[in-house]
């Protein structure tokens, strides 16, 4: 039976993903964490921000836009404080090396925040946050990005869809993990309601006028909004967490911030973006085991919580994405069949033979 | 000209709320610091959480559900973290407390992480974080508080309407402050519109049965919706947040969360909610100077983007609250007449005569 999708072995897509990317002019050790965090993202059924990325990345690359050669540097330091130059270097790697070392300072002091600039887009924000889990540290990762979304009562696009992803640990392998946009939906969505000819919803995007839209090709023409949409529905809150991101990123490392970013799409200049990575050890504040236990309780309560009608559960951040990762583990990665092909020509063009997909079959 | 409102000199309302909490039984420096952060709010336009909860938390008192007299103190301490107990007083005298502490520790140690147990309603939260300020550091202030809010798919309030309040220097007098609830709205809206017979926006609440409603008096039957409103609006992300808060709250200190927490509106236990304090010393990632000209120069390009159609300015995160307090200092807080008489009333009953207010008249 056929589908839009295949499924590929998760190690089998990461070396693959490795290959391309040091065939692309990425270190050994680069290629493995680039290759890591966009395959996780695929795993975790967050599929606009995985592999189907890799020719953006290699085009930037070509173009010399990005180095892909570059090795992130500390360039100030405290005992709980860093600042990383990415030195336009790929914004995984600079990131992973960043989150590490606040993972480092705050097992020795309990809290740390490092900043990064010069940098690139850094894939999902929750691979970062995730990292803190396995030191029962919480993980806390922003970034900005490409300007694509309007200030309330604006109508160009002057702030990224600037992500949050907080990580919790929880001590059952099943931690609370929230990584969102502060946008309401991203520009793919747009884009995919347009193919289908389905309608946007209210909150979502305004046409090229600055008025909302509820038509797909409109909204594609124009802007999206940020968390809660227009003014009267809150938006003024998703507007103000992607400036209070940008401040925490762009203008506090010292890299670009919000229109002054060219972005991933943009292969004329360098991204220069900032991220910025906190981690806080739970245990400083009381025994860890009865943070877990609380921390799970809660969950449970909202969990167990009466549904309002016609849903069937009620779900807790980071679940539906460790579901998608278990079935991706048991069933391989789904990759669309258009991404299976542009990893093929990337692989054709780095002598690497085609990518070992296999077609979609029902469970 | 009579209006709903009176006007009320700042100090003088200050001082006539700190001698009210006096005779309730605080403590002299107790008195002044919950008077500020009550006035403040009223001040900055967010009537909602000002002095027109006095006489709640005087019943709170008398009911003997919070300790008027309590004084915080630290249970555990490292260099850049402490948890404090608030002893079941005041939210206000536990959150003032507990951010000073997490500013000295981020002047010697570049961040600080500061947790609070055993704590009541603690006002607004911009208060905490504004702190920060004058010490050129960037200040978070999150709280958890009584449930309101239903999780996606649920119809049950299992999450209180916890805010996120972000202040960030500008060294202009200007700073970037957000103070915003991660539901869409907060209860007291929906009264308000039952009150004048409007209806409500999408986003902003379930009916009893667990169906979105724009009936007001439905809504106030039924539950708030989180950040983003339903579903397909982005609601899970506002929901999101509200649980991340809860977790670096209540559970992080050790205090109640979620469906656990009575609150301010429940005489019949302690609160004993959370609260969490972050400070950041932006002059730790680079020149302080340089920090502030890009922060100013990203607000600056905010405001300064073309508008909507119909849309006069374009504000930043704390503008309008400035702007009211600006006129506050000027021309004398605003009060309800109903808050003036509710406040004649405490005063009456601790011997205080009369709050010194004016009818408003128009400027």
């Amino acid at each position: 039976m056929s589908s839009d999708y295949a499924r590929v072995d998760e190690s089998v897509l990461r070396e693959y993903t490795a290959a391309i990317l040091r065939s692309a002019g990425m270190t050994e050790k680069g290629a493995r964490i680039a290759a890591s965090v966009l395959v996780m993202s695929d795993a975790r059924g967050i599929e606009s921000h995985g592999v189907a990325r890799l020719p953006q990345y290699v085009k930037l690359s070509d173009a010399g836009a990005l180095d892909p050669a570059a090795e992130p540097e500390v360039e100030r330091e405290s005992a709980s404080t860093a600042l990383v130059n990415g030195h336009n270097g790929m914004g995984q790697v600079a990131g992973d090396y960043a989150m590490r070392l606040a993972i480092a300072k705050a097992r020795a002091h309990d809290v740390a925040a490092v900043a990064v600039r010069n940098s690139n887009h850094y894939g999902i924000a929750g691979y970062y946050a995730i990292l803190a889990l396995e030191h029962d540290l919480i993980g806390l990762s922003l970034t900005n990005s490409s300007p694509l979304v309007a200030p309330t009562g604006g109508r160009r696009a002057m702030v990224g869809t600037n992500p949050i992803a907080v990580a919790v640990p929880t001590g059952d392998g099943r931690p609370f993990v929230l990584d969102m946009a502060t946008s309401t939906v991203p520009v793919g969505r747009l884009e995919v309601h347009a193919r289908k000819g389905l309608p946007l919803q209210p909150g979502w995007a305004l046409d090229a006028a600055g008025h909302e839209t509820l038509d797909a090709a409109a909204g594609r023409a124009g802007v999206l909004l940020p968390l809660g949409g227009m003014a009267e529905t809150g938006g003024y809150k998703g507007y103000g967490l992607g400036v209070m991101i940008d401040l925490l990123t762009g203008v506090l490392a010292g890299a670009r911030y919000g229109l002054l970013i060219g972005g991933l799409w943009d292969a004329t200049v360098p991204s220069d973006l900032g991220h910025f990575f906190l981690t806080l050890n739970p245990a400083a504040f009381g025994p860890i085991e009865a943070f877990h236990e609380q921390a799970r309780d809660l969950l449970r309560r909202l969990k167990e919580s009466e549904r309002a009608p016609g849903v069937e559960e009620i779900l807790v951040a980071g679940e539906k994405e460790w579901r998608a990762h278990d079935d991706a583990r048991l069933h391989g990665v789904r990759l669309y069949h258009t991404v299976v092909s542009a990893l093929d020509e990337l692989g054709r063009r780095f002598n690497l033979g085609p990518l070992p997909a296999r077609d979609e079959t029902p469970y």
